[in-house]
């Protein structure tokens, strides 16, 4: 059976796009309760200035945690070389910064041109090579609206690769596509995919992220995993999205992405009925928050 | 272009399954509206006793009404040889009949032995016959709870084949295999289809009738297209299911699936905009009932 890394981003892309923040001891549980169903890589916050981000001020609290569950990739966001050196700090094991192919939606998000933040994947990639081998993170670049953009609209492929391309130059072990806005369809994953990972290798280009904003987010998990992509980011109940993007919401669901996965015969390493409870952990905590998901709702299938 | 059918059956399988009944003037307005944003197959109604399902009792009148549009192919449900009566005597062009692979369901749905169905077939295939060829109506077998049935649980492959076979045998010129209750996944799709196609010849299964209960639908509908499936039945804003096998409920979205073929570059002949604008008919109609679909919320792409 083939392993497919379902990477749960919820705790950063979820509750960045949400306004109640969510404590940090819930932060916690949730965590703890996805790792017992048997998740093994969690985008557990990022780190960005409390006063843009509010909602994940205690991401260093929330790595910390996190590296105490053995075998766990404790994964985070980081928008510059500033946030990367708190992130090393912290010992996060994964450390993915965006590189928007929209340029307009990189001002918007980040504040920096490409070539600016070039530079700052430059540093971050100094600063990991300063450290000892055994205890490098891993440094993605994430090439977000790689299929599209609400601001700017159509994103050229030339564009995606070229940056593919100088990310990988610029230092980055590998580099993701981001389907930011819910652009993608799956004819357009597999053949960006495809020429992405003939740019940079195969091995340097083996995660996609999907939302699901216009219903095809698993369409388009197909389409990824036929390319031979082998991690897929998802958020539990489907919070999350980019609040820097309007109209683009909709993270793909975790549960249905991990019956869809099971269903198919994929090994996941994951127990859905363990996966299920976690969402009361999450509505607790969240209370007014909605959850989607339709596996939930309508249960697993009778055996 | 490869040209995909979108198969409308919302005025049926969407109305079957809830409770107010929609005036015939309003299906014949959503019919009309439908068939102007270019979609050119429809499923209008089911000939079954009105006291069975009163929202259909009104389907001579409406397949009266749609024949009158020029390209269209009016299609109707019928459990048995005397609704295939009424169906041929209001001339609907496609006549499909339900054979559940789980007889369970079938008693259940239609009162009938997998035997006695075949021989409902059988009849209605030699009164297809006895009629003028040129008028003779296209005579489908849809295999439901091909997938898995949410009485019985799991449904052997070789089961749904044989019974693909016998549909055949009895004189249908097609089978469509149909998900019922939501149980498939796309692995299962492509073997399945390919299996039956196998069996029955590709030409003699050209459709697939998916269900989105477990949010699968289009991953579905996907690995349906990449088996040379060339139509796709779904509902306008996602409504319906089966009122007989309990949880089965949610069509694929229409609009979700034009979308995502339009984007795909498939030739589907329908106007994504004009798509759009017939739910507020439809939402008007049927005040009250939920009506889903991620891109209506979310917005066509910015080009």
């Amino acid at each position: 059976m083939t392993h497919i890394e379902i990477s749960e981003v919820g705790p950063r892309d979820g509750l960045q796009s949400i306004q109640p923040i969510m404590p940090t001891e819930a932060k916690k549980a949730w965590i703890a309760a996805e790792y017992s169903a048997g998740v093994r890589e969690i985008e557990v916050g990022s780190f960005v200035p409390a006063h843009v981000l509010p909602q994940l001020a205690d991401t260093a609290d929330v790595v910390a945690y996190a590296r105490t569950l053995p075998g766990l990739t404790v994964a985070v966001l980081v928008p510059n070389a500033r946030g990367a050196e708190a992130a090393i700090a912290a010992g996060a094991h994964k450390i993915t910064i965006p590189l928007s192919v929209s340029e307009t939606h990189s001002l918007r998000n980040v504040r920096r041109t490409h070539e600016q933040m070039l530079e700052e994947v430059r540093h971050i990639s100094r600063l990991i090579r300063e450290m000892d081998p055994g205890r490098r993170p891993r440094f993605e670049g994430g090439l977000s609206t790689a299929f599209g953009c609400t601001l700017e609209g159509d994103v050229p492929e030339a564009k995606v690769l070229h940056l593919a391309e100088q990310l990988m130059a610029a230092g980055c072990d590998e580099v993701g596509l981001s389907d930011t806005t819910g652009y993608a369809n799956p004819a357009q994953v597999k053949r960006l995919l495809r020429r992405t990972r003939e740019v940079v290798g195969s091995e340097a280009c083996t995660g996609v992220h999907l939302h699901n904003t216009r219903g095809l987010g698993l369409a388009n998990a197909l389409a990824a995993l036929e390319e031979g992509v082998t991690t897929l980011d998802s958020s539990l109940g489907g919070i999350g999205g980019c609040p820097f993007a309007p109209g683009a919401s909709g993270n793909i669901v975790t549960e249905d992405l991990a019956f869809m996965l099971d269903a198919m015969g994929f090994e996941t390493g994951i127990d859905l009925e363990g996966l299920m409870k976690v969402r009361e952990i999450v509505q607790r905590a969240l209370p007014g928050v909605e959850l989607y998901g339709f596996t939930p709702e309508a249960g697993l299938p009778k055996h």
